[in-house]
């Protein structure tokens, strides 16, 4: 969130306008400061100098199991001081209201910073028996001890809750004050907007997540003929898309060269001036997911990021929370099968597409082609309602020839037919990604076979299982039980689309290292395995 | 490894005769130190005081996209100070090896701290036109840029490979020195057998990974009628195991009061001292996992690990390193489904399970009662190639009465007929874990309703996939297509079992906030459910 705060306000305030001011609370406790991802974040937001987050970090020296000393006896402050963050100590938290109060200012005061409000407090403070336990962390204090508590605390007993009139005040009065701050942040909203009322209306524009009209239009076309690895394709489109999309704001974990995903003349972001667009995350996968979530918690920007999709892993837990929140994050996962060669099974992934594809409102495209790969990010843009990933290629795949195939916008329907047969076909070959060129290799062989083939490109199962029936049937027509699935991953699950019937190929152990074409034809993944376990599913299919 | 060898030590060692001595070195980059896994291991590591843990870092200011100081410009050594650790810096790496080893000497006589030896180096020193950038990072100097380098460094240009006279006689010597230690380790071992000879058949036998005889005999039985989670019967299982079974050492996330894991009376793990068998890994499920990885590549111990089963996301590098290197780490993911109730979507796994199922080498064992929770210990235990999930029920579940009901030793086939019909079947259930009941209760109603209903227990896909056909096919009979595959999770990849005529059960978005059985009421996953969607397949298998 600081982050998009940052860079909103670079662009959008104006000498004595700020509209985007705002400081970034987290709470965080002592669990959260031992996750990994709580380190990355902190690393680099010191680097970032993002001065306006603050911690106010509950101290308790209580985990769910039981003390901190137990597992956690670091020194936290010296540990952000390291980070280079402002560390301010707050020793009674429990009832010196005034010191959190002195060190929260002392946190705003210091711009170039982010700041570390260590509060050392007691935890279930009043609880005669379990103040300062782990008893008082994962269950409620429970009927007596909460009458022990309001005994303890001098509180009335005889009601269920009770708000002392300083409070209510106190409280009844935010609304007042807030409507106060909306009329200030107004006037100067409407100052900006005399001076310049497209910046106003563009930055609404952002926060309601519109695209600027023309945005996917005359976006590249790839010639056919030429073999351009998708990676580069996307990032071709995703560069002019960029240049019209100001609200994209992304990056990736140190493999940008790789990814093919920087925007070109968009900077780095610098955490100090808010200015540029290339994020770098630095090793961090798990962390720039989270951040991604966090601006788009923010709003005003789209958040991208990108890495190995090998490396996909690292970062599930954030997109995990993006799909449940229903953030739409963009994830540029390239090097997406064996197909990468010689780094070997620790960077192949194999079982990452269907891992990625059960989990809940996550769409993951893979596209076959360059032009494919344009299609996919106006897919991801238009997702409004979750998070999108693509899987690239690292190896060089052959633009289609969009005049005798499929027009790549199938892509949108998350599988279409991409090269059909004249005829009634007898026999069906769905394939992702960099295996829909081995499909469309093996109807040729079946053609020739006398085998009436059709191949069905699906980039996105998530996208296809949406539509109507009567699309689904059009694309696997019920009648054809003779089926062949082929991608460069684990088979399980493909069983949905190609029946008790049909034939899976794939990629069910670790792989290996060797150059990508080796590793194809080692796997089994080639055009020849694709016509005879079409021909044993059309066998099959006969024989009943 | 250094937790190992500090635990084995401790055991092992006898006044005079040190058999396990070893310190653990580790060479570690500027992206290492950034990932998360790394903080949250180096900050167990200072707590537990592992003082024979040295890392070497290869502070070289270069990553894959350029400088660190793009993205990584903390203070390191600052950093592991806060940690608790010894640091020690050599500023000139490249040719300074009296400052290097004076540094190992240093860091080996602190015992009580692991150290850090930082060690300033230029990437690609030597060369004239790459050293000290990234581009010696990801690829080959070249065949110019190594001549260059030859010729720079005053090395022979005119072989590929030239070995130095006293490099030569060094490394030649590490056969005789290497001879020579082993000659005095014996002599170690010679003494301590010979005053008690157990201890090293003992010692051998568990770096041979070997299990006591009779460690599998007369563990707990629970009785039929009891209610009891998974959970809470795998911990008394575990238990006695862990009373015959000196080498399983292990621990949990802070989460060893909910998912029932500690050794009682195993202590707490002092890194100081060695002794204990529990460890608390505090809140870092990440380094969790690669801590169990190290100390299995240690040998000597059986390490588990355990956490909420939602978690797991978090510690999936780990795992899938442990099933790529074929090690059998054993996980207790608790807190199983939507089951656990209140906690709510983030708590609640829906689609772990098959994102687990598809990681090859995995196997995802979901026990159905408390006795297939025993057997689901001995499976992991017996496993020797790879890793084993147990993933078990926060909820209390009825003990099958296995009278009845087939033996729960059919766990260690994956599937298997817990409960069949008197004469031929007309449609099979399939249920894992909790949704086992549900699918046995659907059964009788089925019954009642005059449809002979077979009930399948399917702990673990992976080991039923791998029986004999016809071991397959006597569960699922072939003729048998009138199926309903019910668990609490997503249901991608059931079709694999159900086929073209079944109907799957499950969650396929995410969970949601409430007690356990109104959630699985509002989800769908009832008895009457299966019941109608065993007709619904029935009719459709007859209609064909």
């Amino acid at each position: 969130m600081a982050i998009a705060e940052k860079h909103l306000a670079a662009e959008f305030n104006r000498e004595g306008q700020c509209i985007i001011d705002h400081f970034t609370y987290a709470m965080v406790s002592d669990g959260d400061l031992m996750e990994g991802v709580s380190a990355e974040a902190a690393s680099l937001a010191g680097h970032l100098g993002l001065g306006k987050l603050i911690y106010l970090y509950d101290a308790n020296d209580i985990t769910l199991d039981g003390p901190t000393s137990m597992a956690f006896t670091e020194d936290v402050c010296a540990r952000y001081q390291a980070y280079g963050w402002q560390v301010i100590k707050v020793d009674n938290g429990d009832t010196d209201l005034a010191a959190i109060d002195a060190a929260i200012s002392e946190a705003k005061a210091d711009g170039d910073r982010p700041s570390l409000i260590w509060i050392h407090t007691t935890i279930g403070f009043g609880s005669p028996n379990k103040a300062g336990s782990e008893k008082s962390h994962g269950s409620p204090l429970g009927t007596d001890e909460v009458a022990a508590t309001k005994l303890a605390l001098g509180w009335p007993a005889d009601k269920m809750f009770s708000v002392p009139a300083e409070v209510r005040k106190h409280t009844g009065n935010s609304g007042v004050r807030g409507r106060q701050a909306h009329a200030e942040w107004n006037k100067q909203i409407d100052q900006v907007r005399t001076n310049d009322p497209g910046a106003v209306d563009s930055l609404f524009a952002r926060f309601r997540g519109e695209l600027p009209s023309g945005w996917a239009e005359d976006l590249p076309v790839f010639e056919a003929g030429k073999k351009i690895a998708t990676r580069a394709a996307a990032g071709d489109v995703q560069n002019v898309i960029a240049s019209r999309v100001s609200m994209l704001l992304g990056g990736d974990a140190d493999l940008g060269g790789s990814t093919k995903t920087v925007i070109k003349g968009g900077g780095s972001f610098d955490g100090r001036t808010g200015i540029g667009r290339n994020i770098h995350f630095g090793v961090r996968e798990h962390a720039m997911g989270a951040i991604c979530n966090g601006m788009d918690y923010h709003g005003g920007v789209r958040p991208f990021c990108a890495t190995f999709f090998c490396f996909a892993d690292y970062m599930r837990p954030a997109v995990r929370i993006a799909a449940l929140v229903g953030q739409p994050c963009i994830y540029i996962w390239t090097h997406d099968s064996i197909g990468l060669g010689e780094d070997g099974p620790t960077h192949q992934p194999v079982e990452h597409l269907m891992s990625l594809r059960v989990m809940p409102n996550l769409d993951v495209v893979r596209p076959a082609d360059a032009n494919e790969a344009r299609e996919a990010w106006i897919y991801a843009l238009k997702r409004v309602d979750g998070p999108t990933a693509l899987v690239l290629s690292r190896q060089s795949l052959p633009v289609l020839d969009r005049g005798r195939y499929g027009s790549a916008d199938g892509l949108h329907r998350g599988g279409y037919v991409v090269s059909d047969c004249s005829g009634s076909a007898q026999t069906i070959i769905i394939a992702t990604g960099s295996e829909v060129e081995i499909a469309l290799e093996a109807q040729e062989l079946l053609i020739r076979h006398g085998t009436a083939t059709r191949v069905v490109s699906m980039p996105c199962i998530e996208a296809f299982a949406r539509q109507d029936k009567s699309y689904q049937d059009s694309v696997l027509s019920p009648e054809i039980r003779a089926r062949v699935s082929i991608e460069a991953g684990v088979t399980f699950g493909w069983r949905e689309y190609v029946g008790d019937a049909g034939e899976v190929i794939g990629v069910d152990r670790f792989g290996a290292s060797a150059p990508a074409a080796e590793l194809y034809e080692h796997y089994g993944l080639t055009a020849k395995a694709v016509v005879d376990a079409a021909l044993r599913s059309l066998s099959r299919v006969s024989s009943r």
